[in-house]
């Protein structure tokens, strides 16, 4: 399939092949920076939800390759107050930008856009449903900390999830990811909380069940990666009971202390209780790399679409 | 006169040479892009309402051109709230950026700016009163669709504008813009929104009185440009009579079968209800493109009124 | 000390020779424009309050160096309201950009900024704390006014610094500044709003007391720099006194005819009711091109941390 023109909506979309094409052009960007790629391209970003991280690391992404931004973060108090469609907004920024980073609260409004516009979309995060360039740079993340490992060389991987793994869309997506590789799959859900049982069903048939562990004190001592996620007040009913996952559900230093030495800790940030502050100067804090991550696979994923990723291989090497 | 350091305010201060000028310019920058021509040129977007469609074309316009973008979208929240003039807002503005496109509720706003600026002002909308740029891409529009028609090859254009016909600036700032060519004005108003007896008689004097059509049915069958304007709600002292004209002044595919083949849809978009969404895959509609016009409009405006006009088109030949 | 990484907090961490040094690039950047000195050197803007004037001559000075710009304007509507710590969204910045403005209205947080960031961290304003940009531009205003006279060329300048000057950040910084200087100081603080006593005790210490005059025609007569600040209204209790020293205390052109003929009078802008309009056509107003000096002092600010000053001054000879 070719990459030119392409939509980047679900992770669904993507073969094992498609996954590794991408690993392996962000990994070419971050080690040969390539400041005139997208020279002359514009990105527009146009967020009808605000989000700091995703759209930084775009509008870093577009810029460190030579690309220009334009963009909206206040989307909702625009255009769409006047009453306009998403898809007659899209047919708009098609006529100026080359190609669209879309956030909307909407689930499925991605495809939506994708129908209508005459330039690649990349979703941005589409409300409980996907934000795939999420997924991509965890999956670029865990194969630099544990280099080929992910192709199958040495012992499978042990991944463990942990935390709202019920609304969680980055851990949904991952473990979609994930079934395209050789990896032993774990989770540490919290109570009421859990796996949905399709998403559980769907690693199952790709032949990559996932194991339940008793508690974070078990994920910490038998994980390679130990992928944490945010707690949202407002996914429980009684506030004591919020009050009281809080606080049990959190990884420290003194929790680290039996935990694997290679075990790295991730998280899609931002987070609030889920991993003290003492983790951070541990050698199993990963997180904020992991942030920095974005920028290449994002850059990698321009590039792709733009049609300028075999223009990057060829001079990078 | 010069159009080095001119401001853009209002429709009128145009001469018939000037606008050929503008169409000619815009159309050499969209045949032939200019990515240098005003690099290291910076323009300021100074917007105390938000206009998502305006914003971003101008943004695309100067960064396809090679220059650079600074801005305030929110600028009513800032220094506009701890007391500053618009007059002290601008001294201060012109100090950073060699052009400022300017976006104000208040009618006259762009008028006083140009007044104490010393770098071009952009008329970017002021309330009620005017929005040149949307005018000529509009009329940019117009002589894309029926080439050397405006400059009197053939038949004059039968234009017809239609809707709110009272309150809608766009329609205004076209008639006038309009009364310099050879064409055939008629227009359909909503009732109770007919157009102020001030712009028939301007355009009567001209030599270009508008003919009132019946309805709209007239209209498709009778022109070769339809026109159409956004309703807005508070216009309307009664729901209910809103909720009528609404639903009774709305182009559909249907409506188009007893079209004239050549027939050309606008609409400065947003639409709301007046034009279905059928209409979209007919040859008929124009309004997309419209949009997407705006960039070699504002592009040839940014080149005039920074100077680099005669380089555009040196080069460009 | 090297200036390459080099964060700007607080104008109390600066020797008299930085201060010179940081006016001398200024001056030579003024000069010889250089835009292709911070190429591919991308700035955050990450604004938790809203400042139009410094978020906009930092881009500006980005801009016409050749650099590249994101931001968020929105800070606090985003990341934070997620309930992120300012060091946790500074570490997710650092990993997208070479240089982070930041302001914030809590006192200290540039200062807790530079304690995690990978990357300089430039301080555009701290509440009520520290503003150190806004006082290099100041001192570069009062340096291109009165060449040499800062050096000690000729009389020692009489500066006077008027209205607020209990809660005004930007006097006490400039005062700071100021006393590496043989200067003359001169104050006329409304009554309620006197100099706190340490800053009159800090200056004193360093040989460079504040006389105090009797009201602002004196001022007027008995100064080369006249430094007016903004009257807030929320530090009067009294509404009717707020009224009565805002008209009070006010220069306008009548007040100015028994000035010194090279008074120069500044403002940090906004300005409300301080300054009439009157007194813009004098030649005594310096507080508009005092605006434009943001342009460059930014620029050699960024060129200082980002390491390329000396780049700037070889070429620029």
């Amino acid at each position: 399939m070719s990459w030119a023109g392409r939509h980047i909506i679900s992770i669904a979309d993507f073969s094992t092949e498609d996954m590794l094409h991408i690993l392996d052009l962000a990994a070419s960007l971050e080690r040969q920076p390539r400041p005139d790629l997208l020279a002359g391209r514009l990105m527009a970003t146009l967020f009808f939800e605000s989000s700091t991280r995703t759209r930084l690391s775009f509008e870093a992404a577009m810029s460190k390759l030579g690309g220009q931004v334009i963009g909206v973060t206040d989307a909702l108090s625009s255009s769409a107050r006047k009453g306009e469609t998403i898809a007659d907004t899209i047919r708009m920024v098609d006529q100026y930008a080359d190609v669209i980073v879309l956030r909307h609260s909407h689930e499925g409004s991605a495809r939506l856009a994708s129908d209508v516009s005459r330039v690649p979309i990349i979703n941005g995060g589409d409300g409980a449903n996907q934000h795939p360039t999420q997924t991509f740079l965890d999956l670029y993340t865990i194969a630099k900390l544990f280099p080929d490992r992910l192709q199958g060389a040495g012992a499978p991987l042990r991944i463990t999830v942990a935390g709202d793994l019920r609304y969680g869309r980055t851990v949904h997506s991952l473990l979609t990811a994930l079934t395209h590789f050789p990896v032993c799959m774990q989770m540490v859900p919290v109570p009421g909380l859990e796996m949905p049982g399709h998403c559980l069903d769907e690693a199952q048939m790709a032949g990559c069940p996932v194991q339940l562990l008793p508690d974070l004190e078990t994920a910490v001592a038998q994980s390679d990666v130990l992928y944490m996620t945010r707690l949202q007040r407002e996914r429980f009913p009684d506030p004591l009971e919020f009050e009281h996952v809080k606080s049990a559900y959190r990884v420290d230093a003194a929790m680290l202390r039996s935990a694997a030495p290679q075990l790295r800790i991730l998280h899609p940030l931002p987070r609030v209780n889920e991993i003290a502050v003492d983790v951070d100067t541990t050698p199993h804090a990963a997180y904020v790399p992991q942030a920095g991550n974005g920028v290449p696979v994002r850059q990698a994923l321009l590039a792709l679409v733009l049609g300028r990723a075999e223009v990057a291989v060829g001079s990078g090497a």
